[in-house]
C-alpha cells in the first residue's frame, strides 16, 4: 500500500482509478442510511483554513432552515484547526456518538456533528496513516478519495465543498485548489450526491480569532446575530449551496441567523450531544497583547504565521495523540486593510503556559506587513472567489 | 520503504544517492576479510540468463590461473537459473559453508562457491522482499546497489560484470544494459574495486542445456576440454578479465582449461564442500523430443520461450521457497544458424513428472524461427557484444 501510494503520488490517478479507489475505500466499511431522517440530508467539507469555525454556526443555520446535517467531522493537525476540537472546548460536549443516538439527535435537532468512526471507511484512516509517514498527503486523487469516501459513507443526498486557497490552506495554489474542486465535483456527481463547490479566500485568517474556545465564542456571537462580516458571509453562501442542494433553494437563510433559530437549533445540539450551552468556555490564564509600533493602515496578515504562532501557544497539536490547549490561540483586534494607530492593539495571544509566549511571537514575525504611509484603509475582500458546479 | 523503493523506482536516483545507498546496504552487516588468503581475490557476477552456467567452469578456471574466487552466488528465481540450484544437483554439495569454512575452501582451493548468508548485506534481502512484492525489481540503481552491496561484502579487490542484453535477459534493450554497466563500472571503481563488464548476448540460451543437473553435466564436458564453442568463449573472456583485473593479465586461460587444470580445481571444490565429484548426476525419468518438421535453417531460438519452457517441466520455482526438480530442463541439438533435417531433433525436454510436457510445449510455440528455404546455415553469432571499463 505505501508503494502504491507513493506511485499515485509521483504519477497521479486518472478519474476513474481516483473513482475506483473511492468506492473500495466506501466499501471497507458500513454506509450510514439514517432511515428515521426524511428531511433530505446534505454535509459540507472545508479543505481546512485558519480560524474556520464555519460548521459550528453552518450546521445549526442549515438544520434551522429545513435540512439535515448528519456531519462528521475531524480534528486539527498540523496549523489547520479541526470542528471536534473546537467542539469539545464546550464543557461536556461529546463527539462520540453511538449510530443510533447520532441518527436521534439528526431526527430530533436537524444537526449533529460527532467524530469519524471506526465503522466508517476504516481503510481511509488506515490508508491515512501510511501516507502521513511516507510523505503523500499533498495528492489531489488521495485527498479526492479520502474525503468523497467518507462523505459517501455518511448517506447524505448533497455535499458542499469549501475548497480554500491562499497562504493558510493546504493548497495554497489556486490553479490547484480550482483543480480540486473539479474533480471533487466531478467525482461527487458521478457518485450520485448533488455536490457544489465554493473556491474561498485563505490568505487571512477567518474572523477574529484563532484557538478552540476562543472560536466557539465567536460562533455563538455569529448565532447571535454579530460577528465578523467574513465569517457571516462565508456561513451565509455556504448555507445558501447546502439549501439549494437539498431541494430548498428559496430558504431565508439570513432571516434564520438574524431571528435566532439558528441559535435554538445550535443550543439543542450542544445539550443532545452532552454538552452544556450556558457553561463558560475555557479561558486562558495568561495573555499577551500585540500592539501596533506605529499609525498605519494593514497590508497583509499572513494565515500560517497566525497559524503557527497559535499552534506553538498550545492551540493545535504536532501529533494525533497530543491533547489540545483549549483555551488557547490568538485574537486578532485588526484586519488587512484597517487603519490603527501606534499603540493600539492588534493582536491578543492566549495560552496556559507563559513560556511558550516566545516561540509564538517568533512565528509571528513578518506576518503582518503595513501599507506605505498615506494609504487609505480599505474594505475587506470577499471571501467567496468562486463557485464550481 | 516499500514507498521510497516506488519513488526510487519512479524517479531514479543519482550517482550519489546510488553511492549512499549501496554503502548503507553494505555497512548493514559484516565485510569478509579473508585474511588467510593470500592471492587478489576476484569475482563475477551475471545479471541472469537462460543456460547461464558460467560460473561452475569459470570459478575453478580463474582459480587454477593463481587468483582466488570467494563466490557468494544466488538461486534461480522466475526464468533465470541460480547457480546454487545448479551445484545443488551435485549429490553431497553444500552451498552453506561457515565463514571459517569458506575461508579454507578459497584459501586452500583458490575457489568455493556458496550462497548469500544472514551476515553479509542482510538489508539486501529484506529490501529485495520488498522489492518484489511493490513491482520495484527492474530499477537499475537498485539493482546496482543490491548486486555491488553484496560483492563489496565479500572483500574482493576486482570485480567482473556479465551484462547481459537480449530476449532472455532481464535488461532486454542493449542501452538499458549498458547504462547498467556503466553505472556499476563507475559506482564498483569509487568504491575502490577494480570493476569491469562484458555487455553480453542473452537472446539465445548459453550452451546447449537449460536445466540444473544437464547444465553441470555441460559444464564438466567444458571442463574437460569439450563443451559449445559460445559457453568457452564466455568462460575465456570473462577468465582474462577477472585475471586482468587481479593483476594477472599474462595468465594462459585457455591452456588451464585445456590440460585439465581448471577441472582438476573443479573436482577438489566440489569434495571441498562436501559433493562427490563422480556420483551420477539427477536423470530425468521422462523425456520427449522436438524434432524438426521440415529440412532447413535455424533462424532464431527466443531464449525466454526455452526457459520458460523449462520453469514448466521443473527446474525452476515460482516462489524463493519452492524446490526445483534438478532433472528437469532442455537439451538444445540445434540453435540458430544450425542447418537441420526433417525429422532431426531439435530440443529434448525432460521432467520427473510427465503431466509437465503439455504446459512445456505451449510455452516453446513460437519460439523457434526457421529461414526462408534456400538460406545457408550460418556461423554463431559472438556472446561478447561490448566491454565496459
Amino acid at each position: 500500500m505505501s508503494a502504491w501510494l507513493m506511485a499515485a503520488f509521483l504519477r497521479g490517478l486518472d478519474a476513474g482509478e481516483t473513482v475506483a479507489l473511492t468506492r473500495a475505500m466506501l466499501e471497507s466499511g458500513k454506509i450510514l442510511r439514517l432511515p428515521s431522517v426524511t428531511r433530505p440530508k446534505v454535509d459540507k467539507h472545508s479543505t481546512g483554513g485558519v480560524g474556520d469555525k464555519i460548521s459550528l454556526c453552518l450546521g445549526p443555520l442549515v438544520a434551522a432552515c429545513g435540512a439535515a446535517v448528519p456531519m462528521i467531522a475531524g480534528r486539527g493537525l498540523g496549523h489547520t484547526g479541526g470542528t471536534l476540537d473546537k467542539l469539545e472546548a464546550i464543557p461536556g460536549y461529546d463527539v462520540h456518538l453511538s449510530a443510533s443516538r447520532f441518527e436521534k439527535v439528526v431526527r430530533e435537532v436537524g444537526v449533529a456533528i460527532i467524530g469519524q468512526t471506526a465503522e466508517l471507511a476504516p481503510a481511509d484512516r488506515r490508508i491515512y496513516a501510511l501516507r502521513d509517514v511516507t510523505g503523500t498527503v499533498a495528492c489531489i486523487p488521495l485527498i479526492v478519495a479520502s474525503i468523497l469516501s467518507k462523505k459517501l459513507a455518511e448517506g447524505i443526498d448533497a455535499l458542499v465543498l469549501d475548497v480554500k486557497t491562499g497562504a493558510g490552506a493546504f493548497m495554497r495554489d489556486e490553479a490547484q485548489a480550482r483543480e480540486l474542486a473539479r474533480t471533487m465535483v466531478d467525482l461527487g456527481t458521478d457518485a450520485g450526491l448533488t455536490t457544489v463547490a465554493l473556491l474561498t479566500d485563505m490568505s487571512t485568517p477567518l474572523g477574529l480569532t484563532v484557538g478552540n474556545a476562543l472560536e466557539v465564542r465567536e460562533s455563538v456571537e455569529v448565532l447571535a446575530g454579530g460577528g465578523p462580516s467574513d465569517i457571516i458571509e462565508l456561513t451565509v453562501a455556504l448555507a445558501r449551496e447546502m439549501l439549494a442542494a437539498a431541494g430548498q433553494p428559496d430558504a431565508d437563510v439570513e432571516a434564520a441567523l438574524a431571528d435566532g433559530r439558528a441559535m435554538d437549533v445550535w443550543r439543542r445540539m450542544v445539550a443532545a450531544q452532552g454538552g452544556d450551552p450556558d457553561a463558560p468556555l475555557p479561558v486562558a490564564e495568561h495573555t499577551e497583547v500585540v500592539t501596533a509600533e506605529r499609525d498605519g493602515v494593514m497590508e497583509s496578515m499572513d494565515a500560517m504565521g497566525i497559524a503557527v504562532a497559535a499552534w506553538r501557544l498550545g492551540a493545535g497539536r504536532a501529533r494525533k495523540e497530543d491533547p489540545v490547549d483549549f483555551a488557547a490561540g490568538i485574537e486578532l483586534h485588526a484586519k488587512p486593510g484597517d487603519a490603527v494607530m501606534a499603540g493600539q492593539p492588534v493582536l491578543t495571544l492566549h495560552t496556559s503556559e507563559p513560556a511558550k509566549f516566545e516561540r509564538a511571537h517568533e512565528a509571528l514575525a513578518g506576518a503582518i506587513t503595513w501599507a506605505a504611509e498615506g494609504t487609505a484603509p480599505s474594505p475587506r475582500r470577499p471571501i467567496v472567489i468562486d463557485r464550481i458546479a
